[in-house]
């Protein structure tokens, strides 16, 4: 039986990634995506959604749109490393998919509450505005999804500071409520993603299925693959968003640790550090994990393998 | 004309009487009651804002209930203050009015998109969960309101803490969200309501009423009188939450100053202060103001005026 | 008998005022003053310090330089309000008095423990790092001294932030020590000191003295008035430190209330904010109280008697 | 040419075998011991540095006490880790050698400005109250001493909360001034001092030297053995301070990396977290260093050793 899942993301180059692997892969339901504002604004990221959903021939998924700015704080994107229309490099489509006129939020809310308790999973891999907000409008929604698996933070890595990652540090006051409700959450951080890094032979393997969505997944890459090299001094660029989706289709992509989180909102240098502790063994009822060391073959396979499945259907552009 | 208001608010007491006061008083076109976790659990202060409604023959007004915690923290209620259920005191009628189907911060949006732009004035007398929501969800409601006109704060006066006042306390980041959403913003906060003493006199004009709304409102202030004796040794209770709906009857019941206003979200000891700039003449726009001193006649003649308009009106209880 | 204090300032115009009050108040037994980072340099107010010593003919009390900057952060000076040399407008002579070798630090801790107990009051009207920083490196002064009588803080009024002032902002963590050590505390704050103006009155009174020392006086206040009125909108400026003198001369000048003080140590608008909890009576073992109204007559009039005294003395310049 | 230190610390039973290290090494000449509250009060870790010098027959060194407590915030100490005592286990000796009059802040100033500049490094393994105090009131030390090379904090463990280590957190502003105060620095953390394990084997080399000191050290390895296994579920107790002298001895004994280091002073769950800047390689001038990786056999050797030098001297107990 197929997972469902509603792909909560900002597109994005790795979110783009992220919605061909959870299209292309039949493990995956996907009932909605959803868009928040984060890489770029919400409206870049929404028609970057729309493009890729149309490169992707993904017609039967509801988009939506959802907030435009942080809960509490002032909005912050990043132009560095997605460029300035937030999915710089290839060239995007026309969309000739339509929006849903439903706000994300009530549609998540919508779906989650529509499913059956304890099917639905949300995968957010930007920031959490739209989860957070959710679980505001809705408490119920909590106790209803099956999990929530997120790209985002780290334990030990961080990137728009020391020791925070952008979609928590952006929004801190949402990852704090995400993190906090009490749901079973698997936190995919850059702990994890770093090691999902699209090497040269991963290129390559991509480049040999010669198609229009792969040459647009190549698009993807190169851009991607500057901008990591010149803003953090990567050789190749990691693609965060997709290893969410992949924990969705199996979990044994990569090993996890449980571990209480919690999500740091006052800290002049640690402001948006998902704090994880180790010191000892997690409770025995501690809804909380985060991912450790990924199986590159396999999470590699995986997204050759959907972006082979999502060129060659009939649906697709 | 009279001026469009959406009362927000969590009954409590003095809420009571502001639904009252709005509901009695000609200058007023009240469009929704929303209710909001604050003084008591959402259940609560929502079953105490319809049977107010019921006491009051409120028939036509839609009443909603919004969220039933803060943005960002943990809930605290007021039992001290307002008692197990919200509103103890008088005996509470069953409601024979119903709630509207709609989320609060939905309601509030739809109202302030469907009416003309600059003609609807939000009314928090609450934590401002509903209205930072409302703002996040569709930030045009922001540029589309007249004010705001709120209950809360105070620049030299707390209640919570020594320097933070209950309703901005339990949620300052919504606060925060408030003030600084830019929209024209009226603070009326301890530093007025302490001024509104239900002293021996107003309780007698309005006891001459001689109505069962009349009966029930002392019902209120006993109660009420005998908490903040207890709680915070007042000899009579300050009547909070009508002072902001007597600003939208009549802006010359108080006077206001201009100053630049801000919530505190990180302070140990002033969590949840309004901090109020008077060292320099406020910037010309400056959006924001604070009440200073109050026409005590003038607003105890509003309330008895309005109590003896709902004791009369034909669908009174 | 007189009161013996040590006064730890960093001249600054009003500072000198307050040199000037407690050289010439019989009632006063200066045993000492100190100099603190703080208007400016240590090395700009310690020089003023030793200025103002030789033009009042101070030539028996120790002048003992302290830290040169705050405890925990970065130093900020006045130069706006106090000028480039922290004292600028009248002529400042070549010192002829000269700087005792001791560390401010050491000087207060010998005299405390020197003097018996209960008997020397610690007069600090700067930032409180020397005071601070002598409860840490010898805790038992905090028990030995009759009291703390400080210039700074403010219960509802600030400057240097709209409610915080500048002794206590630029080093809160040192105002927090000395504000928790648990020794009897007076804070003469801004709302205090605010009333003390010097008026065109008051500055005829101290010209008809016509003697060297009030020509300084003079130019003191010629700047100062030109500063706080550029600086902050003052007609007149408030003469901050020598009111803390004035109530260790007779705390008849001004009227005091007893209430819990804490300072704001993490607040982003509040910082160094002195929190007084006025909600109650301040329990009966509260050692601290704020000053509230000012014997406007009864403290000029204590300070022109005082430069007059220091005018006449056989050992002023 | 034997290196000059000064050895701040508070015993402990770490501490014990970083004075025998110090003291039994001869690449080391120990200037002084300097005690401070940390383990436990002051008063008890002084008497216990006195109890470790009289069994080492550490005769020529100076041992003075320091502050009694954190610069800013309460105290907290360790009886769980290190008894009521502060260095429960072994008998102690009634100390046969006596304390210098001179408190430990004005000792380090001392010494620091008496030897010639970039000859003395500080070690302290304790809180860094007394080095901070001591920068604050002689700021000169910072240019003039050879280097910091301390134990405490940790990039990526914690033990007295999730993220951060009692030295740090328990005085975190006085870190804060050691950590930013611009001297070359080396943070011998967690990281690498959860690498230095009494395990079996090293006792059993300990023990083969069969002497009253080395009675001594077993005694320690005996409770604080039990203690970690108790407290943090440690098979073998990690020896923490004779790390930070062990690098002095020679840095070899562990791999270090330079990194931008800052002290988190507002963080809620990040309180006293010494936060590293691994993203990118550390500016040219960064003065700040962090061990990683500790060569077992070296460390262990030197302790053995100097255990045996002190030992055999005659000036042992």
């Amino acid at each position: 039986m197929s997972k469902k899942i509603i792909l909560d993301c900002d597109p994005g180059h790795d979110d783009a990634i992220a919605m061909l692997l959870a299209h292309g892969s039949p493990e995956i339901d996907l009932l909605a995506v959803t868009t928040v504002g984060g890489n770029q604004t919400l409206a870049k990221v929404t028609r970057n959604a729309l493009a890729v959903a149309t490169v992707a021939g993904m017609v039967d998924v509801p988009i939506a749109a959802g907030c435009d700015r942080p809960l509490v704080r002032a909005q912050e994107v990043a132009p560095d490393v997605h460029g300035e229309s937030g999915m710089d490099g290839p060239e995007l489509p026309e969309p000739t998919v339509s929006l849903d006129p439903r706000h994300a939020v009530d549609l998540i809310i919508d779906i989650v509450m529509r499913e059956e308790p304890g099917t639905v999973t949300l995968v957010p891999v930007g920031p959490l505005t739209n989860i957070a907000m959710a679980a505001r409008k809705e408490p119920r929604i909590v106790e209803r999804v099956k999990e929530v698996v997120l790209m985002g933070g780290g334990y030990h890595v961080g990137n728009w500071s020391p020791v925070a990652e952008f979609n928590i540090l952006v929004d801190p006051e949402a990852a704090h409520i995400v993190f906090s409700a009490g749901w079973e959450l698997t936190m995919v951080g850059l702990d994890l993603t770093h090691q999902a890094l699209a090497t040269d032979e991963v290129a390559a393997r991509i480049q040999a299925l010669d198609t229009p969505v792969s040459d647009f997944v190549l698009g993807l890459f190169d851009f991607f693959r500057a901008a990591y090299k010149d803003a953090q001094g990567f050789d190749f660029p990691p693609v965060h968003d997709p290893c969410a989706v992949a924990y969705c289709i199996d979990p044994s992509v990569m090993t996890t640790r449980r571990a209480p989180l919690t999500v740091e909102l006052t800290g002049t240098h640690t402001l948006g550090m998902t704090v994880a502790d180790f010191r000892a063994p997690a409770p025995a009822d501690c809804p909380t994990q985060v991912a450790v060391d990924l199986d590159f073959e396999k999470f590699w396979g995986m997204v050759v393998d959907a972006i082979d499945a999502v060129s060659t259907s009939k649906i697709a552009a």
